[in-house]
């Protein structure tokens, strides 16, 4: 068994190669850029790892692995280009460097080299894994809509957040675990306890995501914190904080949400902490990452071989042991 | 056999349903919006009739040619969006009824959508079609790259026009063709042969659509004649002209390209019309349309089969004969 880091290695040396012809070079150049940009490969290297605890690597396992990042660097393109984003992991988004008509075509593009990669899968895997990878494209693009219609609602139920994020950003961990498992022929049990393992690791570590941004380091974070506050973003900790206020903080909320004043995100904060939005959030996420270890527990194979999954869990979701 | 009216009527009657969940809403009505404009639907039956020079039309051929369509119409969202289009066929553009992010993201479900149609294929043809699939996919997205290329190069050669073209439009048509042969189990000799069948029609089409901008019936064309005189698009009349034209004459037609002279138009075709430029066009049309042909003369099937694609050959190019 191989750790997350050992596995990232390996999926970058096999990744880290031009993925387009070389003309026309406007339309491949931005499409190769992305890929550049990197990341921590978690999608992928998920395959290698699921697929690792049936069987040895082999290279099916690796197509999928593209494809799957190839698949999240197309979304990226074109939920950038939504969200007139400038900057992704400090460098210029595709349409900022490229347009955004290129940077259109560079996310089609993207989507069709997925499915080429899904291709080279050996045939008698290749129906069950073009079903999934299909389905779950659909449902990542339906998360997306979700997402720009939920910006224009005024209240977004709790539950309607939770499948948004499920499908906007679950269900592809969901889908690259079951990948794994399906191309190491594990049993449909097992296949579904790993797609449950990846959606619910997935929502939990949203909810980090969310919590973070409001109350994180914001050295470790990388990010600024208290953006979301800043852009009146819906997230796990608005929406609960909007449920539980009483009339006055709701009332406060609102009114900052109107304005821009300088110290918005403190006092947004003193609301958060009143109506103890850290600690709901910090016992849903708790509830999510019990779930999906829970689906690890019941996957039927031994336990030994499971410890490299546990340790990628307890990465992602920074807990100590 | 059956006529191109015949089996246009019958793939209407398949494809004339709901394609997508009812879910997101706004996702998928703008997905849905567009496949209800309509169109020829000669990609999807030009893949119905190659496959009936073989064997009787079956399920997979139907399979097949959604796919090719659902393709068709996800490039008609993405390109009216990059060409700013407001109008399709006389009614609104998905972007201009639904917004650009909502267009943007029902085009990518619908590329989604047309694979989850091939993966419907048979697996003992599935590979061959989805390599040819993803390959044209690809080629269509170069072709639109290239156009919008062009758009702000000063001087492009009728080689790399006719590239474009190839690329941009005919492909997929070629392609259509290919996959009925492959599915009707025909030899790789008849698959290349409807495959430049399909291709090298295109290409007469092209031709065609550019001559008839500039020449034809405004009443028969159903387009604004001179549209791409207006808005200075590089077409194979333009191109050739600024070749073959004298000093005078292309210092005039730059002249008139800086500008919108009322009569523009007029003084343009009068240029066209010193260059010869019409039956230039003519000639060149006649050439395409001859290799289409003496493609399908060499399909090593009975003549008595070939007669509805020899007529939707001349239908589409307008021929009396």
């Amino acid at each position: 068994m191989h750790s997350f880091t050992e596995l990232s290695t390996l999926f970058e040396k096999d990744f880290n190669r031009r993925h387009f012809p070389l003309n026309p070079v406007n339309l491949y150049d931005a499409a190769q850029y992305i890929l550049r940009i990197g990341g921590k490969r978690v999608r992928p290297v998920s395959v290698l790892m699921a697929h690792e605890l049936f069987e040895e690597i082999n290279a099916d396992a690796f197509y999928a692995a593209n494809a799957v990042e190839l698949f999240h660097n197309f979304s990226l393109i074109h939920d950038d280009i939504m969200d007139k984003a400038p900057l992704r992991r400090g460098m210029e988004t595709v349409h900022t460097k490229y347009g955004e008509d290129t940077a259109l075509l560079a996310g089609d593009v993207m989507l069709v080299a997925a499915y080429e990669e899904i291709n080279k899968i050996d045939f008698s895997k290749l129906h069950s894994i073009l079903i999934l990878f299909s389905k779950t494209a659909k449902e990542v693009c339906e998360g997306q809509q979700l997402d720009m219609d939920f910006e224009k609602k005024e209240m977004v139920a709790i539950e309607e957040y939770l499948q948004m994020i499920t499908l906007k950003t679950s269900v592809l961990l969901a889908a690259s675990m079951k990948m794994g498992a399906i191309i190491g022929g594990a049993s449909q049990g097992n296949q579904n306890h790993l797609y449950e393992f990846g959606k619910n690791l997935g929502i939990a570590f949203q909810i980090q995501d969310d919590y973070l941004d409001a109350f994180g380091d914001p050295e470790k974070f990388g990010k600024q914190v208290g953006g979301d506050i800043l852009t009146n973003k819906k997230t796990f900790l608005l929406i609960h904080a909007l449920t539980v206020a009483n009339d006055k903080q709701r009332a406060d909320l609102n009114s900052l949400m109107q304005g821009n004043v300088v110290d918005k995100v403190a006092k947004v904060l003193v609301i958060y902490e009143e109506c103890k939005v850290g600690e709901w959030a910090d016992a849903l996420k708790e509830k999510y990452f019990n779930l999906a270890m829970k689906h690890l527990e019941e996957t039927a194979v031994m336990e030994s071989r499971k410890i490299e999954l546990k340790n990628l869990a307890q990465y992602l979701l920074q807990r100590e042991s």
